[in-house]
């Protein structure tokens, strides 16, 4: 039964996520303008879309546990931060349990909470985290910092079998761009901010961070660091590791703070251990980024190529080359395929398709259902960008490709951040779909590509279901290339999760048998910890744990995060049928 | 007294530095053809080099303190490795005690060996090497890596209270590049290559690392990663940190695989925590590096600017340009004066200077005095350092700079491995001289210059003696540089490294006071080690404290450095009067 306690809100200034979805309540996906979208679904997987959806239950239908906050740690928390930034409502505390993955969507939808944290805190300053950091030390509590609640890897829930108190620190009022070092190109943020909000403010002084990852409308800086993320134009900008050169760090009893520095060599870097530690060595307030002035010109241009090997080739041979361009994507067949079929009636690809192009392509004599679409982005001056499409178009006309102009980078640019939506879409209709990606050299990126869509489609055969896998390269580095898979499989049983299960775990292994990385910028979580022994070997994992170890001994920040306790293990929390 | 065992060698193919100083026997400075030179450090620090220098006592004068390998370990070493490699010559246990620091080569002429090493092995292999640590352990012995011996923070000199075994392990003969992976531009190269012979290996096939650090004809790979090097064209082609992308370490019972990866979210990098770590982690063997294909075209272009601050501006408007260049130097008026009057008779440098140049500085009302000249290397087609070289010149123009062409650059190539000997050549007449860095945000550049010249000459003055100090921006980022100081004190006297602690320790005091790291590129050790918690706050040094523990829990690798027992402390090592 659910207890429904005296009901609070969180701050109004705090923006939060559906309990059930993606994004905020009101915004969906919908193919209304996309005349191909439907079919095409029911091509690839078996699935009409058309149907209705059924409605997702209510939250006041499930039975909810009950908080287990004490009256002392409620006390304390009051005292530290203020009554109104404490709150045990059920809602936010589900809200709060789980990251955005498909299983956790798949678990809150079905009721299925496991360990809801006990309360949510809204911390308004450093001080006020110091002062939550105090209370759960005192008494004996487990704090997860929670940033946009993007997760997707299982980082933002507490340990199922926790006996001691959970508290969600929710960063969210901690969203101001404090400081701009115009004479430096740094700017110093709290860690709470959203990704829009934060480009908002840096925008109006006439500057941009260029980290732009999917989540990056529900996903904060903070997040970003604690997670290693990556953003879309991180070819030009750095990965969040290049960008943030200082940081403060809230710690039980002492608050690490690494100045803003380019480059150091003061040991084992800090700063690193710090990136992707998941929360687990304690709660980063602020960060010093690096921050770029707007580009006078920012352009990203299409091409289609023959081919995903063509398109990769090109990509390798830019990173070669004296270009240096801000986006390189290239998307393998069955993604150029989604990508056409998921046009609006009046966007430009199709448009493109179905005239002039086709013929070219058709004369060439390309195989049209194994074309692929590339995007590549250039910043700069005028001049700039004008010298380095003329280096890519060579490129690309010796990869056998063929530029087809500004038009379908514009709606790229529309698109971006789309993806999730229509993972909630397909969800609502019972069809799990979910993204993996990995990085690897470059001559290891076409193995690693068809291994893992011929591991995931034979883990589809053996699930019984019919499914969908596609990809595309999303980020070039000098020596090799991320690679981001999509995949949907239809199965809307109550063991759907065990189809999942299948064939997510034999791409995560697939990644593992053939040089990859367990996750290129999502993180480790849950999810990925079972691999983590053969990505960075035992001894890796052993180094990672003695730092955990050694730094938080009661086991105080996000515990059971990225190690497990009895690694190699598999995700502790599994999904039940319905 | 000095008790000679049986006199032993190390293996022929290893080279070797001089037990007393900088590179091999029989090379050093000479002024000889530098008419400037000697008036100038006659000018600056009232030294006269033209007499000849006392000789440096032959290594047979002194005590050296006697081994105290204990047959069981030696039987087991020579089991592990072979007779031939396990060495316990005096020699060679002196000139593996010390890096090449001021300090060491003052305490090694002056006979203060402290704590040698009791034998210094020669694995050629990770085998080799895991045989090595498995003696040590078995033997309780500590272990400590050693490479091209270019260390100048005290890295790798054992504690001299050890009462344990200490091994110095000479990677020397791990000195092949193994693989290059031609289709990601990745090489697997043995960590115990010295610079020159792993260039010289990439080159035959048509590749180069691009890593040039001042030290680099006597460092290794491994030593780069250790200390989390940096080379002279690091704009372009990264800092070590970034070129590495995976690599092997020996621990106690395991050995660590990361491999080659462009990029990862795997949790803190255990990549980062293994660079910068100085030995305490384990025994790098070897490492997966980027690869470049040499350039068609590769320049360096000088620039004279009326100051240094219009140097340092130049310097910052190409980093924010669309232009990026391998390498942006520019010299303070000290170390342009000095660059001058270290040219030879024949230079492009004092030929430009004393014909067309000087007559336009003297139109356009230059200082002579202040002037300050800058290098920007280009690489890349021969368009595209056109190209860049065009952007440059309307920035170096719009700083109030000008060009002069290509033939001091060339000169700057020729002779910027020199330093080292020219530091030699005047402790050769006891005059110590030595090299601070440190890396802050653009906008405090100018002020930890002055501030920190301010402070070396203030230390000057306290100690009573005459010096010089000179500075130069070595490498630029995004939203900083590094500033790299060189002084020398005119002080020969038995007491003089007690002078020499007054300037060395206020220019590390500056750094800490103005923004700046403690070490660019040369790392902790012991010398930085008690700056350590201001650089990276207590919290940063409690981190890497438990990551050392839990680690190494028996303190067997390289243990003293980066972070002493005590912090903060001073250094353990000081140097005694004759």
């Amino acid at each position: 039964m659910s207890e429904n306690r005296t009901r609070r809100v969180g701050p109004a200034s705090v923006k939060q996520q559906k309990w059930w979805g993606w994004g905020a309540e009101g915004i969906q996906f919908s193919f209304a303008d996309k005349p191909k979208f439907a079919p095409f679904v029911m091509d690839v997987i078996g699935v009409d879309v058309t149907k209705p959806a059924p409605r997702v239950a209510e939250l006041s239908s499930f039975d909810i546990p009950s908080t287990q906050l004490s009256e002392a740690l409620r006390a304390a928390l009051n005292d530290a931060i203020g009554e109104e930034y404490v709150v045990d409502d059920d809602e936010y505390r589900v809200i709060h349990a789980f990251g955005r993955g498909v299983r956790d969507l798949v678990r809150v939808r079905r009721g299925q909470f496991g360990r809801l944290p006990d309360a949510v805190v809204y911390p308004g300053s450093e001080a006020d985290v110091v002062a939550i950091v105090n209370a759960a030390v005192d008494h004996d509590a487990v704090v997860i910092p929670y940033g946009g609640g993007s997760n997707i890897v299982g980082a933002l829930e507490a340990v199922p079998t926790e006996t001691r108190q959970v508290i969600s620190i929710d960063m969210g009022r901690m969203n101001k761009v404090l400081e701009i070092g115009d004479a430096s190109s740094l700017a110093r943020i709290e860690a709470g901010v959203l990704g829009p909000d934060m480009e908002i403010q840096l925008n109006a002084k006439g500057w941009t961070m260029g980290h732009f990852p999917d989540s990056f409308v529900w996903s904060t800086l903070g997040g970003w660091i604690a997670t290693r993320s990556t953003g879309m134009q991180s070819d030009k900008y750095g990965d969040i590791a290049d960008i943030t050169r200082g940081l403060r760090m809230v710690m039980d009893g002492q608050v690490l703070v690494l100045r803003p520095l380019p480059s150091s060599s003061s040991g084992p870097s800090v700063r690193e251990m710090v990136l992707g530690s998941e929360g687990r060595l304690g709660i980063i307030t602020e960060a010093w980024v690096n921050v770029h002035r707007l580009p006078p010109v920012r352009e990203i241009q299409a091409y289609f190529f023959p081919n995903y090997d063509a398109g990769l080739q090109a990509m390798q041979w830019i990173t070669e080359s004296d270009a240096a361009p801000s986006i390189t994507r290239v998307m393998d067949a069955n993604e150029t395929q989604f990508s056409m079929a998921n046009g609006k009636k009046s966007s430009r690809v199709s448009h493109l398709m179905t005239r002039a192009i086709q013929e070219v392509m058709t004369r060439k004599g390309w195989d049209l259902n194994a074309i692929a679409l590339g995007f590549v982005g250039y910043e700069g001056t005028a001049v700039h960008v004008r010298y380095e499409k003329s280096l890519v178009s060579k490129i690309v006309s010796r990869a056998g490709g063929m530029s087809v102009g500004k038009g379908p980078g514009v709606l790229y640019d529309q698109k971006k951040y789309d993806i999730p939506y229509i993972r909630d879409f397909l969800l609502d209709r019972g069809i799990p779909a979910d993204v993996s990606e990995t990085a690897t050299p470059w001559g290891l990126l076409k193995q690693i590509h068809d291994t893992t869509v011929a591991a995931a489609t034979a883990a589809m055969e053996t699930a019984g279901v019919q499914g969908f896998i596609m990809c595309h390269l999303s980020h070039s580095y000098h020596s090799g290339a991320c690679q981001y898979f999509t995949f949907a499989i239809n199965d809307s049983s109550e063991h759907n999760m065990e189809s999942y299960d299948l064939v997510k775990r034999a791409i995560q292994q697939s990644f593992m048998d053939n040089g990859g990385t367990i996750s290129h910028h999502h993180g480790v979580g849950e999810e990925h910890s079972p691999w983590l022994d053969q990505d960075i070997s035992p001894a890796g994992v052993f180094i990672q744990r003695k730092l955990f170890e050694g730094v938080d001994p009661d086991q105080r920040f996000n515990p059971g995060k990225i190690i497990h306790s009895g690694l190699p293990g598999v995700s502790s929390n599994s999904v039940q049928p319905e």
